[in-house]
């Protein structure tokens, strides 16, 4: 066991574990110092982080905090890959909330009523600025024309020891010279009788900030609907979320809400009075703090031992609603249970009724869900005293621990004009209005050049160091993707020559150091300006070798380099691709995540592609001077073939534009394969019909293959004859008798009819010869010879081919038919 | 120093390191136990991996090898995050692309002769049958009827003893068995005449691979176009690569071939046979087993010293096509270099022309990309002995180094039917057959459920367990989805009650178990089989809680797990979403919107329609006969304004072929935005000049308005005189004295100059009436008139639109300019 004492003396003790470390130091507050970051339970990591109370906008500052937080996570989630689980609180409960729902709920009450500018209006606005000036500006005034009298005294609101001693000085000032002006003003439209609603409402506005603390003073008590709370606490937390949404920030684990825990607080006050370190006033409980500290090994305020007696800020913690006259033993002492007075909201409790104090909440949500013993607490740096020590107090109190919480970690402040930006301050740009300005990325960047656990200070011209950046990788990247994917498109056959040379190796090596660098920069309490200026520089030397020309250099390289930047670049969560906030097996499947997750680039490749050849195809018909067949033929090339492969169907709809359709590609091959496969179907059938056609047509020549001068001369016949006329019909039979006539007429229709046969078998002869020039050709050559030579085996030869040739083929069909019809004849 | 010693005592030194390490121990081949994995250098990986002989198509067994080593890669870079440098060659020259090359072209050759089934052809078959039965059987048969005893001998090939001493018996029984048949067949067609091409092809596809290896010995070494082997290797080079995308598989960092790294391995083989460990003989180079082995400390087969003299196993590593009758010094010495036969692609060496051995490539092209002392070293099982122990023993003999691979990682085989799948057993199941049947994700399911480094056997219903598996995660993921968009969708008010209870605390604690028992799995030399499972129960865990039915549930809990599983799949491969494969800031726009999701269709339809309208046009110009102007300011429109609105970019790059580049969209719009503004600027400067010099020439055509007849006649100048010409020349004084005639002179000279000045204002009024016929109309209604009615207000009213109109701008703009004037009329 390490035990390490950071200036004040209250011991950190170094947790223990069997498990391999990742070397990570951490800026702990509770040492003020980097020391070994040890989960305890092997690789997992409990981390409690402080959430927002949510009754307004959310501003840069804290843009920065939680942005900051959400880096550290993820490169603790994702590079170092711990495995996270971060519980985050909404302040749901808290006296801000209370005094901005009823302040709105009498303002607007107000408001609705003020249909004309009367005197009443202006009176009540008098006696709120008199109120004001005395309660805010602590400058006892009697009557309104005393105001002369400050505004002279603090140099019109600008004198550097009130603004030094009361940072919220300016504002306040600020709210009521505003109010004074409307007040002289209304006076005088009164007077010359301008009372319309229009100058009620600009009265109102201008006394804005005055009035309603004025109303709540009055009227407050009497507020009794517990929804207005409830109400303005869920607005500010889904507008919250939406911020960190648009500024890529990973959602906690798990989100607990004050609300729904005050059972599980009165039970942890309950023990904490049983531990003896707490005690009941009029309804409150207050923390002991002289019970508690020193005692049984106990120390407060462990993170800030400097601030133990400063009452002001403890004050400040207690809210602005806190009984100002309870009798605590210390006036240190701090509310666990507040009693709620009239008009505040209340939950029952053994005290009666009453609602939280802030600090309990995140001891006890953090407890509740993380157990007693947790890794990490986060926070703004603001929150270190009193809120974080008193957490700590009453956790350890109520549990019994030594160390409830490891490590605590703090970011900086963001600063703007030399104060902190801050909602009490109203001097804050909303992340909304910040992101008109610049991207989320943009915003990162910024945040990834200073260091988590210092001030950032916003001046003009802080934003063109990280706007530069971005464009030194803009431009690397989308280099770099053309590049690879050109070489991937050609996938360049090898053309025998080793390219990763000298240059190549070169660089292999920066890559090579450059992890080494940023890996050591992230270890070391997270420096994320060193790490970015490790990937800032590999980029610039590849930038450099790229400048080599497309020939001369290997693109494996670039790749290398850029795949390792845009791996730490996720884990810095500049890169939006869902990684760590999306459930399932990712893009194209029908796990239904709704988010498919696909990069714009990947989608978009296949189609730019097509478009750009398609215009390349276009240029080059153009320059050769437009034919119209070419073009019309590539415009249906591309409807037909290039974009269905894509899934995208665009229909000739007649008016000229088309109409843009995406459907499955998968769907659409099936389709044509279905309907390639059904004209295969038909031509084949088609096909089989033309050839049994032909078959009988065949048959029938063969029929008539034989003269019919030889039809009664074969060898069968001349069993049956012995004499015949020159044409071949018999006259005599085979013993030498004359052939009856009747006889001889049957024989010659038999002639006749096989005369017509055999004209036809002739006819269709010559047809081959007709044929196209191949076939023509290799007839002529085969045929002719034979022709002269012998009817007969003229006649065999040329029934040979006849089977091969539908009579309608063109050249190339005829060749394999002649082949068939070899076959047959043998 | 940590020196281990496997069973044959070669030493294996644990490397050190002062970097953290993370746990993993792996199966390291060299000690044949799990060891400790420490990197030489920090948290880089330099790691070469086994890639393929590319002369066929992958199948199954490459699967597994690939995807195994694809998930330690990934569970390296994703999970552990080591950076990962891996190297990858690819063997492009080897005796068995040479063979298949070869005899591809040759049985091609032969086929094209054989245009009808001739003795000549049955007697080639048969004797190439004979010789194969020889060769590859080990049967001494003299005639084709020895086969019959050959057949009875081995029980038709099923001797099971022959197939236990032969693997490739089966195989190659089945390729005599069916060349036998068709020899007998074809004996019998040529007695009946049945002598078509279609029975010589029957013959030559029934003995193809007994005739190619017959025709590669009688023709190979005719064979000199050394272009067929390239073509070959980067035939399936590619084929190889579509499978491994298909598959999922990461790309190597760095691709080497051997054919590029001729020079380099010449010089290796160099440098050993300078060290006195290799030997030239007859033109080729080989190792010197006998004078490395046990001297200066080196040791021979360090993976597997069992096998160092086994000499067959030897023989197959060097390949069908070595020298046979090599006068080695140690029939164990294998080949570094291999002089080149005809019939072989040759590269010069100092030994003359050859080509490198095979195991020689890896050690160099690992070398020349990582260094001299490489971190791991992976391949399938069947290349630890030779290849691997030839490549260490190259190395250190080379290098001079005692530990050339720190570690070496084999995959197990993949069997199917009791027997390793292979290309030379031909028993194989192509990648692209497999994917047809199952998707790259349930086969990447099959191997994560099989320890990398076992064998895995392929059994019908083998994937019955992947798939049940796969549908239990599918159902998971689609029911957690819905669930946590309806919560997301209400984004519920909070009801104030606390929803993460004692069933969720569980949950949660089950989930941390269920993460310490996974990283401790693949801490556990990639236990996969293990985590697997240990995800499998937790989700089986949730889908019980989902069962509580909606409104008892926090959705909180269940996106907890589910992240966490999508996390782990993701470091296995399982996740498609181009993490690790991509580079950018992803598929969020430059606004880093939360989205960064985007689905498909909304993505494409703006480039879509681009594509669409430009097609449109197209065709509009097309059909109106092909303008070429009005086509190639459609191209630029495309280039320069389309498609930058969408972030595309396409350049033209000289060779007719645009290059696409996505960039960002608002950038290129800013950038357009800044060139119009100076463009703006540039013309309103000229504008201001055009004008000024309008305002000096309507200053002199002022002075000219006056005409010279009314020059003298001014109320000034009545005062002066008192008698004039009828051209308004004065002739008397005031005082009725006439004029001197110098004075006269003088008046007249004035008058000429005014007669000047007038004439030319004139001519400016008329211009306008010349204008175009919108302008000239709209001057002759107004002007006209006045023109008739007097000559000093017609003057007045002339000059008036001389004002506005420059003298130069057309017609279109003519109208605005006579508006206004119309209105000054007025």
């Amino acid at each position: 066991m390490m035990a390490f004492t950071n200036n004040n003396s209250s011991p950190w003790i170094q947790p223990e574990s069997t498990h391999p470390q990742t070397g990570l130091v951490i800026n702990n507050t509770l040492t003020k110092s980097k020391v070994p970051f040890i989960p305890r339970n092997g690789n997992n990591v409990s981390w409690y982080g402080c959430g927002p109370t949510v009754y307004d906008a959310s501003h840069l500052g804290h843009a920065r905090n939680y942005v900051t937080f959400d880096i550290i996570r993820r490169i603790m989630e994702d590079y170092l890959n711990y495995d996270v689980n971060m519980v985050m609180n909404i302040t749901d409960i808290d006296d801000k909330i209370i005094l901005r729902a009823r302040q709105a709920l009498l303002l607007s009450q107000y408001r609705q009523k003020a249909t004309t500018l009367t005197q009443q209006i202006v009176d009540d606005v008098s006696l709120a600025f008199r109120g004001f000036v005395v309660s805010k500006l602590k400058e006892p005034i009697n009557t309104e024309n005393d105001w002369a009298a400050v505004v002279e005294k603090t140099g019109n609101g600008t004198d550097p020891k009130r603004v030094e001693s009361d940072e919220k000085f300016p504002m306040n000032y600020k709210a009521a010279s505003s109010t004074f002006a409307a007040i002289s003003l209304a006076r005088e439209q009164i007077a010359s009788g301008k009372v319309s609603q229009a100058e009620a409402e600009s009265l109102i506005n201008a006394a804005k900030d005055v009035l309603e603390l004025w109303l709540d003073g009055q009227y407050g008590a009497e507020v009794t609907d517990r929804q207005i709370f409830r109400d303005l606490a869920a607005y500010w937390e889904k507008d919250f979320f939406a911020d960190m949404d648009a500024l890529n920030v990973r959602r906690p684990n798990v989100l607990t809400r004050v609300s729904e825990f005050v059972p599980e607080i009165v039970r942890f006050v309950e023990r904490i009075i049983d531990n003896g370190y707490a005690y009941e006033q009029d309804g409150s409980v207050y923390f002991d703090i002289d019970a508690f500290d020193g005692k049984n090994g106990n120390f407060y305020a462990k993170l800030e031992p400097k601030l133990k007696g400063n009452l002001k800020l403890q004050a400040e913690g207690e809210g602005a609603l806190v009984a100002k006259t309870a009798n605590k033993h210390n006036p240190a002492d701090f509310a666990l249970w507040k009693k709620s007075k009239p008009g505040e909201p209340r939950w029952d409790s053994p005290w009666g009724e009453g609602r939280p104090g802030w600090h309990i909440e995140c001891s006890v949500m953090a407890s509740e869900i993380l157990g007693s013993n947790i890794d990490l607490h986060t926070g703004g740096i603001d929150l270190t005293f009193p809120h974080h020590d008193n957490e700590i107090a009453q956790s350890e109190a109520c549990l019994g621990c030594s160390q409830w919480i490891n490590y605590f970690m703090h970011a900086g402040h963001f600063h703007v004009g030399g104060m902190k930006m801050s909602k009490s301050l109203k001097n804050f740009t909303t992340i909304k209005e910040a992101l008109t300005k610049h991207s989320a990325r943009q915003l990162r960047i910024l945040f990834l050049l200073s260091k988590w656990d210092s001030r950032l200070d916003y001046l003009p011209g802080t934003m063109d160091g990280p706007l530069a950046m971005e464009k030194t990788f803009d431009n690397f990247f989308s280099n770099t993707n053309a590049l690879l994917r050109d070489f991937r498109l050609r996938q360049q056959e090898s053309d025998g020559q080793r390219h990763f040379l000298e240059a190549e190796l070169e660089l292999q090596a920066a890559l090579v150091d450059t992890k080494a660098q940023v890996h050591n920069a992230l270890l070391d309490s997270f420096d994320t300006p060193k790490a970015m200026k490790a990937l800032y520089e590999i980029v610039t030397r590849t930038n450099t070798y790229l400048q080599r020309g497309r020939a001369s250099i290997d693109p494996q390289i670039v790749e290398m380099v850029g795949l390792y930047v845009t791996k730490i670049f996720r884990s810095f969560g500049l890169v939006i691709d869902g990684v760590g906030s999306r459930i399932g097996w990712g893009s194209g499947s029908a796990d239904g995540g709704s988010e498919g997750v696909a990069d714009r680039e990947s989608i978009l490749l296949p189609v730019a592609t097509v478009l750009s050849d398609f215009r390349d195809a276009v240029r080059d018909i153009a320059l050769s001077g437009g034919d119209k067949k070419a073009l019309l033929e590539l415009c249906d090339r591309v409807r037909d073939q290039d974009l269905p492969d894509l899934g995208i169907v665009i229909g000739d709809h007649g008016d000229g534009r088309a109409l843009v359709k995406f459907v499955n590609p998968e769907e659409v091959r099936r389709e044509r394969e279905a309907r390639q496969a059904e004209e295969e179907a038909k031509r084949a059938k088609k096909e089989a019909s033309i050839r049994a056609a032909e078959e009988k047509r065949l048959a029938k020549l063969a029929a008539g293959k034989l003269a019919p001068e030889d039809m009664f001369r074969t060898p069968e016949m001349r069993e049956l004859y012995s004499e015949w006329r020159e044409n071949g019909i018999p006259t005599k039979d085979k013993a030498g008798e004359e052939l009856a006539k009747s006889k001889v007429k049957k024989l010659e229709k038999l002639w006749a009819a096989q005369e017509k046969l055999h004209s036809e078998y002739l006819k269709s002869q010559d047809h081959y010869l007709q044929y196209s020039n191949i076939a023509a050709r290799a007839l002529r050559r085969v045929v002719k010879p034979q022709l002269q030579a012998e009817v007969a085996k003229r006649e065999t030869v040329a029934i040979k081919y006849a089977k091969w040739d539908s009579g309608k083929a063109g050249v190339s069909t005829a060749v394999p038919i002649i082949e068939t019809r070899a076959k047959v004849e043998n």
